[in-house]
Formats: structure tokens, sequence, C-alpha cells
């Protein structure tokens, strides 16, 4: 069949142009665009989406997930997932036939692929919209697998998460429509005679997918990390397979079953979208991104596995695009605004117990201190007001928790339990130590609150370290200009998601603009409002930068895109 | 410094305003455009420009490549290149200072970066209209380097390539105008008195660099293949160090002369674009790829070293692009062009002795023949009558160098002699010997006609190695479905540059692009006139398609341009 020239009918096509149009113009943009409200309200998701959504997460428990029973399996089920708020889930998956999955994979392919860019497009938007209807669920299953709070559950893994899904839909979208479907070429040229005799060649430009694509979770935000990478395969013709963190299953496998449904309702094969659902132990990522079928990976974890990912699966050719670790890194010079400082930096430090890849850990404050609108503050003065700033924050067990979540593995706690250790071992103060909060409603939840550490900056060995969850470091630095080289530095050799500066000084914000394009980290600039460092807003901001060690990649760049497809040509004289 | 909102301004970017609009227009319409006239007419180029280019192409034997001393250098001259007509050119170049030039080139991206896409674009517009005026310069030394006839050396070393890098120049400009430069962020809200309350940023997005560029050149085109890169990397705003092959230095010499004599006039650091000659096996492109500084890799040739870059560099976070080897395949089904079939055939693997990536090796041919406007032929008559229309192509030595040029190398005479051996070892038939042909001006070239073995469809032992050179293979197939079968599997497998389909049968040529889309090579369709298999067209034909072994990358789309550059966003609120 001839690649076709016109876009293929489809009733969702006729049903979401209008919504293509729209994402198209808010990809250009690069302005505020969101599809889905972020508020859980009844105004907005209706008077029962509350308790509808956590009745069907309450009848997923205890029992195995059918709705995926039509993948490929060898019949068993597996499935551990314990919540961070103390329940076994005690849901069970089918187990993956990595055999016969990808066999189907492969196989689903050629109509997907001649289904061309809209239709695909198409397809994904009514995917998300149906992921966005069971938004409430799906924030149990998050919270209940990454141990955030329930609005943030709800926020940053449902409407958010499903925001970035779309931004990856636009994204492919629009790159595989800059290459046309067809043109005539038409070379000037003369006869014997001298008279006009062009060369006329029609050229068929066919997208074509590059072959199975391998999204590896992450435990802490199981969905916001994986749709950029689903969907941006999936809209650009290839087949996907979603192999979740063994601790972040659920979240993933409901997102897996609107896919399927979604695609087989378009007329296509639901091999498109798979689960991997994996026993403890089996180590089925690895063994997947071995497999020759598989061509792309996209990757959220530890640095680890990443790094084994970027070399030996790249080495082999695989498209690899991870996001692993960093320092995140605040340099403080002089505000105008201290309250609003220290309120959205203790804001900053207390979400989800700093358990997020964009959250600061490492905050520069110059020895001789910081000037402010409530006058000078020493580097001790600016550490306790701020300690002072998180303590009330999270003063309240009953409000702290709905900020903290819970801490999701023993590494968080241990780090947790580190300050004073990090404080003797590197001559350091604990300026506020990660006081333990009792949680309400879930007797068996470890809940955390951050904690500092003051810390000279000759003292690299323990903050080049990542200290994932509630541990910030105060590092005191012989100036501003210090702690935006020290910025730059630290950041080229060790990555991070995001930086941040606070200064009145114009100089200083160039400077640490400066700092910032050296070191390849995006800049948050006096943030003192509702805005945080750690969020990044989906169509605008660039989620990682691909330029440090933190990350190969952006949410959502041409660069994430365009090498998911290739472009196969062929051409014949016309007359 | 902020990033600049507005494009700055700069003599050459108010030069080539309008050029950039044509290219920007060009790259999107995917049809004809060349900047650059290909015919060497004098008419052309002027009376006196292709004496001019062989004085001073002339002018350089014998002599130290004064023009580059600028370079970091040791103060050693280096080179040994021999031209395949037979003299010593003579000409040595400063060996490349590793750690002095690589810490140039790092040193000179700050004021390149800063300058913005659009003056970077318009310097390197100016950079290769200065390479077009030394074409006839430029010519014989690919001639004497890569052993190309002269015509093609002007065409394909000259403005073809000309065209190729301005290409990359208009791929690299688009891609980074996509990203705005600032824009205004307004997300809806309400105050608490319920009145409208938006959250205001300003978030500027600003263009970085990789880092060093390292692009390896290669014996056969050193400039066709190398400009992509080259321009690529420089108008996304990084260095590059150009390692060229070292039997073909000196046309990559003059190039990157130029470069940096514009680069200079306009106002910037030469160190943008250096020249890394080596001496005999100091395997300096080796070395240059190792280094932390070098951060994208372009390379063209074998596929040893091109498996070696793309594992260990790769595995490195560099970003490779390679385009190594594989095996052009046609398939030969039916025809009512006869005539037109076998010149256009024969034409194909006798033009440069079919020492391009892109020259055919495998014809599939069935058993039971051939139906064309002459009446049936058999498989074997149809391989007589391409061997006839090969030795009436060639069988005038003075007019069949011109299309032959010379052999580049001593593997090539050897696959040139190895004919009967490999036609006893697969038990086929030499079809035609590669003639052995004297040069009536270099009496040292060695120049060799196309030679022709059949072979039956079951030695893939035989015909699935690349034989670089005058050899083609007649592949006795059982039908014309196994041989667009056997086109998949080959191609999916071994790599291709190109495949084409000879056939008066639609279904046949949608089995062939489905075919050819399975395997991920770019058709040409029953060329029979002045349009060539292994000829494709700047801003229209993509060069490969990154999607099979023979190469990673394709001339010139997104992909091959949207990771070379990244973005870094810094945002603030504003009222």
């Amino acid at each position: 069949m001839t690649a076709p020239a016109t876009t293929p009918a489809h009733p969702l096509l006729a049903a979401h142009a209008g919504v293509l149009d729209e994402i198209r113009q808010a990809l250009a943009e690069r302005s505020y665009y969101s599809r889905y409200p972020e508020s859980p309200s009844p105004r907005v998701y209706g008077e029962s989406a509350a308790a509808d959504g956590l009745a069907a997460h309450e009848a997923h428990l205890g029992r195995p997930y059918a709705a995926l029973s039509g993948q490929p399996t060898d019949g068993t089920f597996v499935g551990s997932e314990v919540s961070p708020y103390g329940p076994a889930l005690g849901v069970t998956y089918p187990a993956f036939a990595v055999e016969a999955g990808l066999a189907a994979a492969r196989a689903a392919m050629p109509a997907w692929r001649d289904a061309g860019p809209q239709v695909r497009a198409a397809v994904c938007i009514e995917i998300v919209d149906r992921i966005n209807q069971r938004s409430f669920e799906i924030a149990n299953a998050v919270m209940h697998t990454s141990g955030q709070p329930f609005v943030m559950s709800f926020q940053a893994g449902g409407p958010h998460a499903q925001d970035r899904a779309i931004e990856a839909v636009a994204a492919g979208l629009v790159e595989q429509e800059r290459v046309p479907g067809t043109v005539v070429w038409e070379k000037p040229g003369r006869d014997r005679e001298g008279n006009p005799a062009p060369t006329r060649m029609q050229k068929d430009y066919r997208i074509v997918p590059r072959g199975v694509a391998l999204v590896i979770g992450c435990n802490t935000f199981p969905t916001w990390n994986a749709y950029p990478g689903i969907f941006a395969s999936l809209v650009t013709g290839n087949a996907v397979v979603v192999k979740p963190h063994p601790r972040a299953v659920l979240p993933l496998a409901i997102s897996v079953e609107v896919a399927r449904t979604v695609l087989e309702e378009a007329g296509f094969d639901p091999a498109l979208v798979q689960l991997a659902a994996e026993a403890d132990g089996q180590g089925l990522a690895k063994t997947l991104a071995e497999r020759d079928e598989v061509a792309i990976i996209d990757y959220t974890g530890g640095p680890g596995f990443g790094a084994w990912l970027e070399q030996s699966a790249a080495a082999n050719g695989k498209l690899v695009y991870t996001e692993k670790a960093g320092i995140n890194t605040i340099v403080v010079d002089s505000t105008d605004d201290l309250r609003g400082v220290l309120g959205n930096l203790a804001f900053s430090l207390t979400l989800y117990s700093g358990q997020m890849c964009t959250a600061p850990q490492n905050l520069y404050v110059p020895a001789d201190g910081v000037a402010t609108d409530e006058g000078h503050l020493s580097f001790d003065e600016f550490g306790d007001r701020l300690a002072a700033a998180i303590s009330r924050l999270t003063g309240d067990d009953a409000k702290a928790v709905e900020l903290l979540g819970a801490t999701v593995n023993d590494q968080v706690r241990a780090n947790a339990d580190s300050l004073a250790a990090l404080a003797a071992d590197a001559e350091g103060r604990v300026v506020l130590d990660s006081r333990r909060i009792a949680h309400p409603g879930w007797a068996d939840a470890v809940v955390r609150a951050p904690g500092l550490v003051a810390v000279d900056v000759a003292r690299e060995d323990i903050y080049t370290q990542e200290c994932f969850g509630p541990v910030g470091f105060l590092i005191r630095t012989s100036s501003t200009e210090q702690s935006l080289a020290q910025l730059a530095d630290t950041v080229r050799e060790h990555g991070a998601m995001t930086a941040a500066v606070y200064s009145t000084d114009e100089k200083v914000l160039d400077a640490a603009r400066e700092a910032a394009a050296e070191a390849g980290v995006a800049l948050s600039e006096n943030l003192t409002g509702q805005i945080f460092v750690n969020q990044t807003a989906a169509f605008s901001d660039f989620h990682g930068t691909g330029a440090n060690p933190a990350a190969n990649a952006a949410y959502t760049d041409a660069a994430f895109v365009a090498n998911r497809f290739r472009v196969i040509t062929s051409r014949r004289h016309v007359a």
C-alpha cells in the first residue's frame, strides 16, 4: 500500500480535530495551556467523583487485575505492592510473556503506522481524555504506591501528568507533520534544442516507527514520568511496553487498561500498549532492554541502572531517554520579600518530603549573610529563619501530612535519620532535624518533615551526593559569586533538574543566568508566591534540559520526539 | 547577560536575510532547491574559473598549508596524501594540538552562542558562498584525494556538497527558531474574593550548544559527507573540529580555511572551526572521540570504527551520527523501457567505479526472467544485456575514465580482481569481468570498469558482504516476491543507503514500497533517465534513513539537528 498522501478518515479524528489544532498552537507558543483542570473540586469533576474514584480503587485491592488478562501471559499473576501508608495492596497482574508480548507488539505496528500521524494523535487524545475520567481512581493508586499526599497524587498523578501526555502527543504530531506526505520535485533543465525540459519526480515520504518502545516507570511519579515516553512513542507509530516500578504498578495498569480499551474501540490492536508486570527480582527491565525488538527506551529512576541503559542499550543502537538523579541547587543572595522567600522555600522542601527529582537539596548562602527587607541576616540567622518557616508549615501533624505524604522507602528514611551524622561528619550544624510525624489516618506510614544541615562550601564530599528525601544543605560560601560558581561546577559534574536564585541585584540575576546556561540547568528567579521550583508546567517549562548529567532529555522538546520515527522516501518520474 | 529576545544585528544577517527566508521555505517544502549551479561551465562560473582553480590547486602542492598556521599546533607539519591518479600531493598541514585546540574551541563558543541562531546561520551562508567561489580548486583537491573523475569531483565535491551544507544550516536554523526567545505565561486564577488574579511569569528560553563537535571525514566524499555535520553543529552554536581522512585532507583544509577567514571577518573566533590534521597512524579520531570536551561526533567511514564510536562514545553520552556501509539493492521485475533500464543501471554501476556508499551492489532478477518491451529475457539474457550496456558505456578508455575515475585504495582493486574467485566460490558465473583501463592522462591511475557475477539467491554468504567498488551481483531468485523479501531481509540485517525497483506492475511497486518501509531504505522506482539511484538531492531526498544498520542518521531531517543544542529556561514573576 502506498503511503497515504491525505489523512485517513477516522471518527476520533473528526471528534478531536479541534483539539489537535489547539495543541499544535500551544506547543508553538510555549505559553500557558492545560487541557485538564487541576482542581479535585466536586464542582469540576462532579459531586460523586471522589467517592467513585476511591471505590474504584478499593475494588482493585486484594485481587487479580483481570482487565489486562487479554495480554500475552503465561497465566501466572504477579505483584506485591505495599502502600507507603501501610497496607499491602494485594493486587496482582498477569505476568508479561516476553516472547509473545513483543511479537504481538510488532504485529500491531503496521496498521498503526499506516493510520498516519493525525489519526494516531486523535486516538492518543481519546486515551488521555479517558484516563482523565479516572483521575480520582488513579490518584488513590498513585497515593498508595508513591506515598504522595492525596491532593498532590491527584494533581501530579492526574491532570498534570495528563497535560504532559498531551504535550508529548503535540510534539510528536507536529514533528511528523513537518515532513510533507508527497511532493513534486522539478529540476530545471533544457533539451538539446535549448527548450525548457525540467526533470519531474514525485517523492512520497512515509513515516515509519522505530520498533517496540520500552517505558520503565519509577516509584515516586509512576504516571507523570511515564506518560511523556509512552505517548511520544505511541503517536509516532511505535508499540509501547510499559514496565512499571514493582512498587508502583497500579497507576500504570489503569492507564494501560484505558489505552488498550480505546485502541480496540478505535479499530487498532490493543497490543500497541502492554503492561510488563513482573515477579519480584525478575529483572524484567534488563531483559526487555536487551531484546532486539526494543528500539526505544524511556527510563526514570536511579542512576545505576540508568547508566547501564545509557551504556549498553545505547551502544546497541537503541534510543535511550533517561531521567536519573541530580543535586538541585538554590542560591540565596538578597531579597526584598523575606517572608515570601522563606514560605516558598519551606514549601519546596516540605512537599512530598523532598522526594521529588526537582526538590531542592543544596542552598548556597554567603558567609556574610543576606540582605533582606527585614534587615541583614547572618548565615546562621537565615538558616534559623528557614528552619522556623519549615517548622511552622509542618507543625500541625494533621495538616503536615497533607503536604508531606509518606516516605517511600528505607533509603529515604535512612537519609532522614542521618542529619546528626552528616553534621558531625562535615563539622557542620543541624539547623533543623527531620521531625517524625504521626499520620492521623495511617498509623503505619512513616512521615518525616524536612531537616537542614549547615556545612561549609569546602565539604563537597558531603553535599554533592544526592541525599534523596527530607534533607537540605545550607552551604556557607565566601560570596554569591562563589555560590554561583559552585552551582555551575556541581551541576555540570553531578547534574540537576532545577536551580533557583534569590537576589534583588540585576547583576547577580544576570550572572545566575550565565551560570545556569553554563551548567545546563533551568533557573527560577525570586519565587516568593505560589509557583515553586519543584514544579514545571506542561507546554511551557521544559522539564530537565538534557544538558547535564541528571537527564539526557527534556519534556518535551523536538529532540525528545524527532528520532522516534524515520522517513522512508519513494520517488519516481512523473510527467 | 540575558538571552537576547531579539536577533542581534550583524552585517551578514542583513546581507543574507533573504537567503534565510528562501532556505526556511525550501526545507519546509522539500521540493527542488539549489543555491549553487552544478555546471562547471565557464558561462556559469566564469571564463577563467577552471584554470584559476587548477592553478590554486597546484599552488598547494609540495608545500605546507600555511593558511592554517593560526591554529594551535606544536609547530610540526604532517601529511602524506597521494593522488589515486598517481602523484604524491606533498601538502603538509599544521599538526593539531589536542589540548590547546580543544581549549580554544571551548573558549570560542560563548560569543558564538550569544550571537543567536540567525546570525550564526547568516555567517554559515557566507562561509558556504565563499567555499562555492573555490569550487574548481576544491574539485581538483577532491579529484586527487578521492579518485573521482573531474566533473563528478566538481559537482559532488562542490555545488552538491555546498547545497547539503545549506540544507543543514536551514534545518538547524529552523529547529532553533521553533523555540520562542521569550514568552509570558499566564495561568488563570482567582483571589480570595473571587476576582480574576492570574499568575504571570516571563520565561526566557536560551539556546545553548552541546560542546565541541568532531567531524570525521571519509576518503571518497571528503566534503559532501563532512559538510552536513560541520554546518549542523556550527549553526546550532557548537565549535567544530574537522578530522579529515588522512588520504583526503586537502578539500577539508580549504573548507576550514574559508570558514576561519569568514568567522574572523565576521567578528568571531576562528577557533570555532579547526582542522585536526595528524601524522600517519596517530589515531587522532579515537583520541578526540574519547575527550570529554567532545560532545557530538559525525562520522562517515568503515563499519569497524563506526561501531566502536557508536558503542563507546555513545555510551559516554556523546551524540554520534554515523554513516557506515551497506548493501544497496535493486529488484528487477519487468520494464517497458529496457534500453532505459540498462542505460540507467550501467551508469549507476559505472560512476566512480561503484565507490559510492549509494552505488548498487545486489541486483535481484527472477530465474524465469524479465518481461520487457523488447520481449522476454531469461535471467542469463538480462545479465548479458546489462554487461553489454556496461561494456558500451566504458568501451572507450578516454571517455570511460571521465565516468570511472581512479580506484581509491587496494581493497577496491582487490575486489575488482576477485570476480572469478567469487564466481567459483559461489558456483556462479562471471557475466562481465572488471576491465582494466589505461588512463590517457595519468599513467599510474588504476582504473577499473564494473564487473558482474551471477549467483544463486541461496548464496547469501557471498552477496551479503559489502564488496566496495566495481562489483555487482546478479542474484537469481525464484520470483520477484522472493526478490522483495530478500531486499527487506538483507537490508534490515546488513543495511543499505539505497534501493530501487523496476516493474510495470503496480502491485509489484506497491509491494516494493512495503518492503522498503519494512527494511527502512529509500526506494527509487523505474529510473530510466538522467536520475540515478546513487544520487540524492539536497532539501528533497533524505540521504540515508537512519532506519537500517548502514547509517543511524539522515541528511537532513530534524533528528539530525534537534539534539545538537539544548534549551535553558529562566523564569520569573512579572506584573
